[in-house]
């Protein structure tokens, strides 16, 4: 079991990753529920796994949780959902001091994290994120948001949970294709700035999929830690700190815009194609040895994940991948900042990028 | 012209008080247009006043306004209009470092603010304030929000401004009724914790209704700084000092929650008549002179304000009053902290205030 405190100003908190931890869950709840009772929302998928189980030991310790169920996927980003959520908690007299849990994916954590940033003009929330993603990354560093029709995340808030609860036990129901897509955030954390970690996670990879406890463990918490010290030393991206958390998302986002956000593409799919593309553009920059390039392509691949436009199932031209970054939160004057890289562990964020010179690159990546 | 710094942590700005600015409004917000546009959000009402006035003083400066236009009153101040006037900023590129300008009263100011709150996890946005009630309350403090089923304001954000310019010159085309519950937030300053100013109130209310510009200025910019100072003091209502900008507003939501919230009590009726109660529920506790309460009634009541339940146009008696309150933000524990007077310009937070006994007030006060 291990604590890492998320140092932000004004809210600190604790991430908790400890395998087994939902055995006792009541025990680390206690704390947050009022009056005997707890406020949660999860999705479909997961309350079918772990709604009742968590129900009983709640009740076992005299807390009662009333549950909103999503339903799965994406389309619980919205502002439908939005407002349902909002509406229920403040129909269940949800005051500033409660904390709203959230136990599911990426998509409950940023629907219920907005919901109680809004709701009486801000709430608490704790997390247990159910998906290896969730887990190193959407449940750390206080980014929550729905989907509108002009793009992903495009309406949220920056708001912090209260307590994020980490089982990794919690993965053994997860399917593979989304234990890839989380390991592609995993990997992100050694191509960012820390090349130890990078070799740790080729060395442990195997292991890692063959359901290894102890090195799961260990891959979230180093995860978690690399994130948290990012977040917290630029939270609401200011400095440009933060950006490099974006490594392999500017690509990465217009292959899932293209391929309509959906099942064809997951978002760390996306990602990992993403990280490729980011390295191979260094590359042709000639700010990256080819080998890194390789060597971080090789890594991804040998996960089952996509590094390359054709195994992403994208098929168009540059223009059109381009076009879908235009639309991209981070840009600001009409230009798009890049994190690119100068070798595995060694990023930064370009603001010098030529979107032709993108297009051109996408153009000869379409031959691959 | 008087510049009033707000000064908070991370997020300063100024509001500046310049009757006639509005004559040269292109030179004050040349520098939040970005390549020659402007997002703007407005309601029908001003629109019929002041929209083209502004948009051919910013077309002369080089300057396009896009304007978003909101039916006039709370009707605007919903999930509805939140959802499209946000759909509408992205549909039209906002970036992050944009600022939409909220030009109308409170509700166009609360829905701009919380939009832009949102909009890509937070967008700037800039006020001109064109209700004495925006000038001296909410354009100041960051509160922006939305009206749900359970009640006013419950869904919202603390987001601060980056510029507000108040030009009193604006209040000559208010209706009568308006200008008197803006006013009675005026008073609330001297109710407050300024015993002179509200001296000064009592010489001026008549030149300040009879539209002296020089009064009707300093009356703006006296409130203004009190408010500020006080918002600077605990921003996001964490100290409870902050809370003293709420005195009467606990009972006057009541009144305004029981006439419908509607143009039966306009909010500043709602708040004079609830001052005019909390400083006699303050005697009936024995903290506060009864001269005083009256004195404070006598000012209220000499602008055109209620200050008795039947003049305020509610005969129900103290128990649906008081269920009422219970929906209130500042619910906490079950219990609700009320603003209490020693005197004029000495407010405190009581934490000890039984809702019986407030109850039974409630129902006494009927008889008058």
């Amino acid at each position: 079991m291990t604590r890492v405190p998320v140092d932000l100003a004004g809210a600190p908190y604790d991430i908790l990753v400890a395998p087994g931890a939902f055995g006792q869950i009541a025990e680390h709840l206690r704390g947050f529920a009022r009056a005997g009772r707890l406020l949660g929302v999860t999705d479909e998928g997961v309350a079918a796994h772990w709604l009742e189980p968590l129900r009983e030991q709640l009740s076992d310790a005299g807390i009662v949780l009333e549950a909103f169920i999503v339903p799965q996927g994406e389309q619980a980003k919205s502002w439908n959902w939005l407002e349902q959520l909002t509406d229920w908690l403040l129909d269940r007299g949800v005051e500033r001091g409660d904390h709203i849990l959230a136990l599911g994916g990426g998509v409950v954590g940023d629907l219920t994290g907005f919901a109680a940033a809004i709701a009486k003009r801000g709430c608490g929330f704790v997390q247990i994120p159910t998906t290896l993603l969730a887990q190193v990354d959407s449940s750390v560093g206080g980014k929550t948001a729905i989907n509108t029709g002009a793009g992903k995340n495009l309406v949220g808030a920056f708001h912090q949970p209260g307590f994020v609860l980490i089982d990794p036990e919690l993965l053994a129901t997860l399917p593979q294709r989304q234990l890839a897509a989380g390991w592609a955030e995993v990997v992100k954390y050694g191509l960012i700035d820390d090349p130890e970690f990078f070799a740790w996670c080729e060395a442990n990879r195997a292991d890692f999929f063959a359901g290894d406890l102890a090195v799961r463990s260990e891959a979230i918490e180093r995860s978690v830690r690399s994130k948290a010290r990012i977040v917290a030393a630029d939270e609401r991206e200011m400095t440009g700190t933060r950006a490099l958390l974006n490594l392999g998302h500017t690509f990465g986002h217009a292959l899932e815009a293209e391929t309509g956000f959906s099942d064809r593409l997951f978002h760390g799919e996306g990602v990992a194609c993403g990280m490729a593309l980011a390295f191979r553009y260094s590359v042709r920059r000639e700010k990256c040895p080819p080998e890194d390039a390789e060597r971080a392509a090789a890594l991804l691949s040998a996960s089952g994940l996509p590094v390359t436009l054709a195994q992403a199932g994208v098929h168009c031209d540059g223009t059109r991948l381009v076009d879908h970054m235009r639309h991209d939160k981070k840009m600001a004057g009409g230009t798009l900042p890049f994190l690119l890289a100068r070798g595995i562990g060694k990023t930064w964020l370009a603001k010098d990028v030529e979107l032709t010179d993108v297009t051109a690159f996408l153009d000869e990546e379409r031959a691959f």
